[in-house]
């Protein structure tokens, strides 16, 4: 079975976005909040979304299951403030949930937060507990940045987040560290502030013990981890200087990076650096970079091919496509047990 | 000869170091600016600093030459106003000038820049044209982003920055695009702000046009290009989204990078995906990772061992060695063609 950790709902059907700009526009005119009730989508809409978008590829791809989240760069938690964050994260994780229910073998919904600048995360909580409970999602997306480029939270390791740690850990549910649009004229989205993102939420984790506070906390990094593999020396002697433990003991019981990386030297690089128990397979298809490479004649996020060309053999290819995710989400595994796969 | 473009003076006297406190305290406390006159270092003390540091472990590893520009994180262009920085970019670019006069053999000055933020860089012009006028500087350190780590200066396709780009065309000199400290706590210095304003300032290039305006403009992209060369396809999709041309065309004439890169896996993928014409030996030693590999046994920092081991012929390691370095740096070809090097 493979399974791809990190798709997002990007093509969701246009009344979505319409609802969302009407939101935004009710909330900056201060007018009472637009009604999720205004909101129609069916369910002949959301499958035909699907069908012809990621489900098209994940079969011509040969994609079993994809954890299926909220588009990321629509969050947006900059925007409003909670209770707009709160609307819009409900309609979002429920459509998520829809597309699960919809297609019950080939996507498994994980939630967007209600993030906000500088409101308390554990405001998140109900939306987590809802979005577990009623509707099971197997993990969050996690913003480190909900400001969008001004980077005014505290760090990952600080206790600001606790609340969050505190009911994954209950939960057994993993956070993909993953950042929205940015609105910082110095970061193009897609491609400075997820990647900038990514090696900075890595290396707050570095330089903290948060995993000595929680033991089975689980991250996953994105876009295969940022510039971390490709540095990895780096990181290691840095680990090193600050006098904490080897990389592999420090982080690696708890951090885990995608193959969301669009190249074949990139993947193997990946996969030479960063042992194969802490890579999980995912496409972030359909995504941010859509086109088909004319280097090779096929889409630069069609990952599975240049994993089936890594120097990784079958053991351990089976570990990137499906036992370190089912291990790394026991919410997913569970659910696929069920269903007898 | 091998050639060195990214060595910081990070063992400059101690006294340089108490200046600057004893300058930002009294600029903090409103009193007229220290003046420069007050710090003394006998050429006895720079020839020790160096000899038993840089030049030793040139001499070790086999480095002729370095490009020696004053200690990035130390710019901290945040601190103070234009009068802070620019009596500290003076004082700094003169030792760095000293050190080569001291070893003329070894040292080649570059150049940091009096930038402040909110700051026109146009006032940055002056302390340019001494450096490369007086004093023989081959090039600039540019920080896309003075504010350590808030990112509110524009992009560095923006006219703000094109007083500085028409002084380089001018004098041939490329950049090094470096940032300092970060005072974001969300920022690691070292290990996240730094690679992030790697990633940042290659994006910055992609989206726009600015190698159109200034066609011999050069930059070169330190610590190995941050993300971008593991991210390779990536960034090519990228550009390909935005009816940009081929990454060779569009920014290969213009952006280099460095092998500051301390693993092995790390050249290995720089000098598989990146065109051997745009790749610089650096060590960036002594840096931010001063230890030594316990899987090598070697300096993190070594790199020249990891470009030995590359798949690399002897004529492309030459060019990485020397000839780039020479293209990219006119003004060091000049330096050492004057000493019939």
């Amino acid at each position: 079975m493979i399974i791809d950790v990190h798709g997002h709902y990007t093509t969701a059907p246009s009344a979505l976005e319409t609802w969302r700009n009407r939101q935004v526009e009710t909330f900056r005119a201060g007018k009472a909040l637009l009604a999720a009730a205004e909101l129609r989508i069916g369910d002949d809409e959301l499958r035909e979304s699907i069908e012809a978008n990621q489900l098209r590829l994940m079969r011509e791809r040969g994609i079993d299951v994809t954890i299926f989240s909220p588009r990321a760069s629509f969050m947006a938690h900059h925007i409003g403030n909670f209770q707009v964050s709160s609307a819009w994260a409900a309609i979002c994780n429920e459509l998520c949930f829809r597309v699960s229910q919809l297609f019950p073998e080939h996507f498994v919904p994980a939630a967007m937060l209600p993030q906000s600048p500088g409101v308390d995360p554990s405001t998140c909580i109900p939306e987590l507990v809802r979005c577990v409970e009623a509707y099971g999602h197997v993990a969050i997306n996690l913003n480190p940045d909900p400001s969008g480029g001004r980077w005014d939270s505290p760090p990952l390791s600080d206790r600001h987040w606790y609340p969050i740690y505190e009911k994954m850990v209950e939960y057994d549910i993993p956070a993909m560290i993953h950042v929205s649009t940015s609105c910082n004229p110095a970061f193009h989205t897609t491609g400075a502030h997820y990647l900038n993102a990514d090696t900075t939420a890595f290396m707050q984790c570095l330089t903290s013990d948060l995993f000595t506070h929680f033991p089975t906390l689980r991250f996953v990094i994105p876009h295969g981890g940022g510039a971390v593999p490709y540095h990895w020396g780096r990181f290691r002697g840095l680990a090193q200087e600050l006098s904490k433990p080897l990389l592999t003991e420090h982080l690696l019981h708890n951090v885990f990076f995608d193959t969301c990386v669009y190249h074949q030297p990139g993947i193997d690089l990946l996969t030479r650096v960063i042992p194969v128990d802490n890579i999980l397979f995912a496409s972030e298809m359909i995504g941010a970079v859509r086109g088909v490479d004319p280097e090779t004649g096929h889409h630069y996020d069609d990952t599975k091919r240049y994993v089936e060309a890594a120097h990784v053999d079958a053991a351990d290819r089976r570990r990137i496509y499906e036992t370190n995710a089912r291990r790394v989400y026991p919410r997913l595994d569970r659910t696929l047990n069920e269903r007898g796969r």
